[in-house]
């Protein structure tokens, strides 16, 4: 790991014109640099986790009036020798700080070049660094908490548990490959089928915890959909007129941003607009239906908002007619509830639970408050979505890899049950092996690794 | 100072997605509340200026895996107890760690409050506050340099040692009116005329160097005028397109936020578009041109562009036409020089040497390298305008001050001449005094420090 051996440095704060800004620096020479710029107390004599007054000077000229931190290896972010100089908040001045360390030696940092010197370091592994990325990325308190779990390695340290226990499999089958014309047994047959279905016991469940820690990380996809004039536009304006006023008030959770948002209760809900998907079918708009429909395919939930008014049935054959997947959840919403008597309300209500076994919500669509019960439902179905007590992952790239090793696991078993030669076997084992490593980088390329750390942003 | 029992919060690093994150605390509970939301270190048992290493949590609930330097009173930033916690740099988890401090017993600090609070403590002057925002601010290392210095304080310390002497002679002319009727004369008026030359002598160069500090710190503006083309957006073209190529390489300096300005030495020019000015003499069009000659009034350095092939006293009469005052500064520039025999272009600079003592420049507006003598000879003026040894001020506050106590240390003379009565004397003191006494906050007023601290970002 040559490039180990350089000193490396980026501004850690995002640019702009603030209080203060920070710059780190890592590695061998960042203390000797730093001193190189400092005026104030000599940092190579200072203990470690101490913080030094001093200007940042370029000879006799003064840049900047600072503090810098000083984090002596291997007790530090990367576990190499770190400064984190804090000077005023102008781009000017941390670009002025920048040219002066590189003229003294330092070198710009590549993106999220700082994690990755923790992983190279072993301080953590791939999956918690990646879990940096997604605390920093995260928009809600749901997905931050996902991040947090994985970023303290609970979901990881399971994972290299079991992998070294194939691997003590894998190494007696590939004892046997020396004996092969002996015909030995090294590796006990029942005992690796009991450890695969093990590992297998351990993946399924986060498998299964991808789709609910994916619409955690990407937002809950919700679908609103409806005849024309059902209130569908007045029912989103409704939910995110107000969210609107409310999101403001949240530092950095802008419309721009994410559009169409609501986070209740730190769950990202994002609504899908469906427009249009029953409006016509005027055979030249069938593109754009199919559009929509394929929205509706990809939203968790549906909301499907009919006028209270409109006969039972007709709101019940539209409903079924969404052909909703047994993985979705349909809301049925009977609007301008304002503008029908209780008593005919209640028994439409009735009517519907009958036939689609869920109680429609009766709502008003230009009043938030008729959709409480609504909100509450949302609420309820995250609770009952998150059941998992255990490890839930929102990473695709974990995903894929779980996967992979799950596939190639069964191809030992059923290796096994047709008495496959010990070869194949161990074929099949690297494979699994070669996948959960990646997750936690155990085994690694330097594709995958550009391919993680470049999403990272300068400075991490 | 009531509020000054309050601790304060804020993020001291601009929003958005980045390594860290850093949010501030000052005040009598900022170790306390801290301490509060921080597994760790036990930071009301930390040795000032060390840093922490823990979780921000949140009752059971982890919220974030944080650095907490710690800052004990009083050498610390306010002078009070403070802590900063370096957090993952989300906007979401800053706002999850201000709204949980603020449940513990913080307050949202105000615009500027944790700098407003090392003024009230008595650490810094009101002009070295200034001075912070000025660094902040600061487009140019000049600008920056003028800024530090303000913020070492060397400017006021020097007006605050001749106004204790004011002070001084102020009691013994006070002292005078009580025994009015006595005629007794306490304050010596001679020494008193001395002090208040002596006063004069150093608050002169002080104003004489603001028309140059505020240059510095705003931009030294830059006409370029001449006929339809002669080569004006040529040029404008040729300097400010090298320079977008220079300016990216800047983090932070980017075309958007300051408009055509070249920064050479670490000064910032400002071009100003002045097009228009000489095309036309339709009446319709005159408020236009109007606005522009305002433009060219306002400009202290002026290039004239004019085409090599020109008759030479067609270019002399459109120069003189232009009426520069002498705080202006004329540079002729003969364009299209590429496209005439030395010899002739020789002579013409000679010949308009000649007439408006000062040398034209031969350029080829389309050639950056053609302009090299220009930018030399920018960097002479720049040079030779910044003769100043002593202290530069770029604030305007200050700049009325200063001429406010001038005029009232006038008066004092004035009045000594026509032996006005000491009460007269009296008063004209104390409004000198009073003057002076705003510039470093010796004399403050609520609204005075409304108006300045509003200015500062929120977390300085």
């Amino acid at each position: 790991m040559n490039h180990l051996v350089e000193t490396i440095i980026a501004p850690a704060t995002p640019q702009g014109h603030s209080a203060i800004a920070v710059i780190r620096l890592s590695g061998p020479d960042a203390i000797d640099i730093t001193d190189k710029i400092f005026k104030g107390k000599k940092l190579a004599n200072a203990d470690s986790h101490t913080i030094h007054y001093g200007w940042i000077v370029d000879g006799d000229k003064e840049i900047d009036e600072v503090m810098v931190s000083v984090f002596k290896a291997p007790k530090t972010f990367t576990t190499e020798d770190c400064t984190e100089i804090s000077c005023h908040g102008s781009p000017r001045i941390v670009q002025a700080i920048l040219s002066l360390a590189i003229v003294n030696g330092a070198r710009t940092a590549d993106h999220g070049e700082f994690t990755l010197r923790a992983f190279l370091n072993g301080r953590i592994d791939l999956s918690q660094a990646e879990a940096v990325s997604d605390l920093i990325q995260a928009t809600s308190s749901k997905a931050s908490e996902i991040a947090l779990n994985q970023l303290k390695g609970k979901f990881s340290s399971s994972l290299k548990q079991l992998r070294q226990e194939l691997i003590d499999f894998a190494a007696l089958i590939e004892l046997e490959l020396d004996f092969s014309e002996e015909d030995v047994e090294f590796a006990n047959r029942s005992r690796l089928r009991d450890l695969i279905h093990k590992i297998i016991a351990v993946i399924d469940p986060l498998l299964d915890s991808f789709r609910w820690g994916n619409s955690i990380k990407q937002g809950i996809p919700i679908a609103i959909i409806g005849a024309p004039n059902a209130g569908k536009s007045t029912l989103l304006n409704t939910i995110l007129n107000e969210e609107k006023a409310l999101v403001s008030d949240i530092a950095g959770t802008t419309r721009d941003f994410i559009e169409d948002t609501l986070i209740i209760d730190g769950i990202v809900f994002r609504f899908i607009d469906t427009a249009g998907i029953r409006e016509t079918s005027d055979a030249l708009e069938s593109l754009g239906i199919e559009r929509s429909l394929q929205k509706l395919r990809e939203a968790e939930i549906v909301f499907y908002i009919s006028d209270v008014h409109r006969p039972v049935s007709d709101t019940i054959d539209d409903f079924k007619e969404l052909n909703l997947t047994s993985s979705q959840t349909g809301f049925v919403l009977l609007n301008k509830a304002d503008t029908i008597s209780p008593e005919i309300a209640a028994h439409k209500v009735s009517e519907i639970t009958k036939i689609t076994r869920q109680k429609p919500f009766l709502i008003t669509a230009k009043d938030r408050s008729s959709l409480q019960n609504v909100f509450s439902q949302l609420n309820d179905y995250v609770n009952n979505s998150n059941q998992s007590e255990g490890t839930i992952i929102s990473n695709s790239r974990h995903y894929e890899a779980l996967q992979n090793t799950k596939m190639s696991l069964q191809r030992v078993l059923s290796g096994m049950d047709t008495n496959v030669s010990s070869d194949f076997l161990a074929m099949d084992i690297r494979e699994a092996l070669f996948h959960l490593g990646t997750i936690t980088g155990q085994v690694t390329t330097d594709d995958l690794l550009e391919s993680i750390f470049s999403k990272f942003c300068i400075g991490k």
